[in-house]
């Protein structure tokens, strides 16, 4: 046959491999793979907030079109973020943020940059629209290499660049100085771009750039409800100046956020203290778990301010993920990745979820019950 | 300043003037804007459908992320559709199926084509992504022009074509053969490029070009249940051949249809069969609405195949929508817009929503009571 209608996908999509997710796993499995918080929202606040939410969605007139510019929502989040409701653009999760971003700035000659190893919708996003995509690899420690940063934007000259703040796989946060210096650099001093500062597990962090909006034209910074116990709605946010929020809205889709996200949303938001509390329980565990794993011998812990660690062992990660699974707990193996040779993700669990795994660890390394 | 942020955006998004969809109406608003159906989805099966909807929504674990693959929904799906799962990709709406089409033949020097006046999104997706758009103008009646389209096709090469069937916001259903001479001519016979048959209105036409799939690999269709009472969910459906699925999935974001509309959209399609007598209803009213305008005087009104009427009166489009939505009934206001001077668009409602719009119009018409 002549005509092939396969050729007609342009050659940098057909070279990319769809991403793939793995199945839903097995009812019971301790799922700390995805980053997710451990806690379902009704745990803390047993009925109430449960009951609340349910009947904020059993009211939702599914046959209506959602509000297209989400404004009770918006209202909501503004006033949680402490900026105008003209500085926030929501999405259908970080990765749609990220899509806009980068449909916003494409073009011929057109790249986006990031520190590398990170999240992989970045470079994915950025193929999938036919930019040029920078990787500048991280420098020891999976920490900036300014240096190679600062030549790269002179060198490249890309439109957007990516830092994801804490960073997704690793868990490092950034030296905020470095950061700023980065956001400068891309103000005309080295180049002009926007700089995105991925704020996914700020709950986790605690630290924001969000205070510099004002003074930082170029600066953009997401948000999202997915690590903080929202991740089935699929809820992301671009917070930025207003005239940049007015551009990238051209590029959104007037009902990219659905009327029961919207709904579950604000419900969650009228009770953040909620939210708060699970997410300190998380960093409590964080810290106990940092603790535990540093005193196993063989474990080599990259220091974390998100909810989850990156982890090496003296086993191949293949190796040491299997027997995870074995045992009921799914991690995200990174051993094959580029940059992460023998790495594994594990999310922070609930206080039982994270015993398991200590145990599991240290029946896996063959060195008896764990040392902690 | 000599950086200016807003710069980085491409030119042809800041051309763009963002969509604007209006604030959410009044309460007790008699909406016909929007092409929704009428019927809340409890309605026909009284409590059961939505007290098995409200469970089904209470249950979904919102603090992990949906299945990024929608098995159990493409499954029931693929069912109802005929289809094997692997011919269907869901998207967040249709919305974002055109923008994933417009994506995946997206480069230099590529073009969309789509008979004019239609869904806006075609073309503004198109502009977003930087592609030229050819709007061919339709013929008399708003039926296609099929020289126009042919000259159109050889001249510009385009590679993706859109054609709405029924067409919004005209409501007419192109005359099957001529769309078959369409997918014909652009499989290597007058350019190469897909062709997206749009059926979101397939519920009021009974018509589909499905039982084509296997024999033209460049056809794509698009479903939505949008239409049908699930507006509020943004779920739509690309279905093609496995082949072309597989490159389109690649640009697909992995989590882009989230928890609870996977959830509120199986529960619906247990229950095809209420959607089915509500689409009956719809259909019925139609029937009833088309001859009661044609009795009207001053009145023009396009044959449809779909939930709404595209009409034409004697008066200003403006002055007809301002006096309908003074007597609480809203509408869709056409009448700037290119090829559509004068024109309303009106969604066919509930018997008695309908009979609302009848009187209102009688009146704003100066005849006194409406003639039906």
């Amino acid at each position: 046959m002549s005509f092939d209608p396969i050729r007609l996908v342009r050659p940098e999509v057909r070279a990319l491999t769809a991403y793939h997710a793995g199945p839903p796993p097995a009812a019971g499995a301790v799922k700390l793979d995805a980053n997710e918080s451990p806690f379902a929202l009704g745990e803390l606040l047993r009925g109430a907030l449960a009951d609340e939410l349910a009947q904020a969605l059993a009211d939702v007139a599914l046959h209506r079109y959602p509000d297209a510019e989400g404004r009770e929502l918006r209202q909501l989040l503004a006033k949680d973020l402490g900026v105008t409701p003209d500085c926030l653009l929501l999405a259908n999760g970080s990765d749609e943020a990220i899509q806009m971003l980068v449909m916003a700035v494409a073009g011929p000659g057109r790249a986006v940059l990031a520190p590398v190893p990170t999240f992989v919708v970045y470079e994915l996003s950025a193929r999938m629209q036919g930019l040029r995509f920078i990787g500048v690899p991280l420098g020891a420690g999976f920490l900036l290499d300014e240096a190679a940063i600062r030549a790269a934007l002179a060198r490249e000259r890309p439109q957007l660049v990516f830092l994801a703040w804490p960073n997704n796989p690793t868990g490092r946060l950034y030296e905020e100085a470095a950061v700023a210096r980065i956001l400068q650099a891309c103000a005309g001093e080295l180049c002009d771009a926007l700089v995105v500062v991925d704020e996914a597990y700020v709950a986790y962090s605690g630290r924001s750039f969000l205070p510099r909006l004002a003074s930082h034209p170029n600066l953009v910074v997401f948000r999202t409800l997915s690590k903080i116990g929202l991740a089935g709605i699929r809820l992301g946010m671009i917070v930025a100046s207003p005239a940049l929020i007015g551009e990238i809205n051209k590029v959104r889709m007037p009902y990219n956020v659905n009327a029961l996200s919207q709904a579950a949303a604000q419900v969650v938001l009228r009770h953040a203290d909620v939210v708060r509390r699970q997410a300190a329980l998380v960093v409590a565990e964080r810290e106990r778990l940092s603790a535990a794993l540093r005193a196993m011998p063989g474990i080599e812990v990259t220091p974390s301010d998100a909810n989850f660690f990156l982890l090496r062992t003296d086993r191949s990660g293949d190796e040491v993920a299997r027997g995870l699974l074995a045992r009921g707990i799914l991690v995200r193996d990174f051993s094959t990745a580029p940059y992460l040779a023998g790495c594994l993700r594990i999310t922070v669990g609930a206080p039982s979820e994270n015993d398991l795994l200590l145990s599991a660890l240290a029946d896996i390394l063959g060195r008896g019950e764990a040392t902690s």
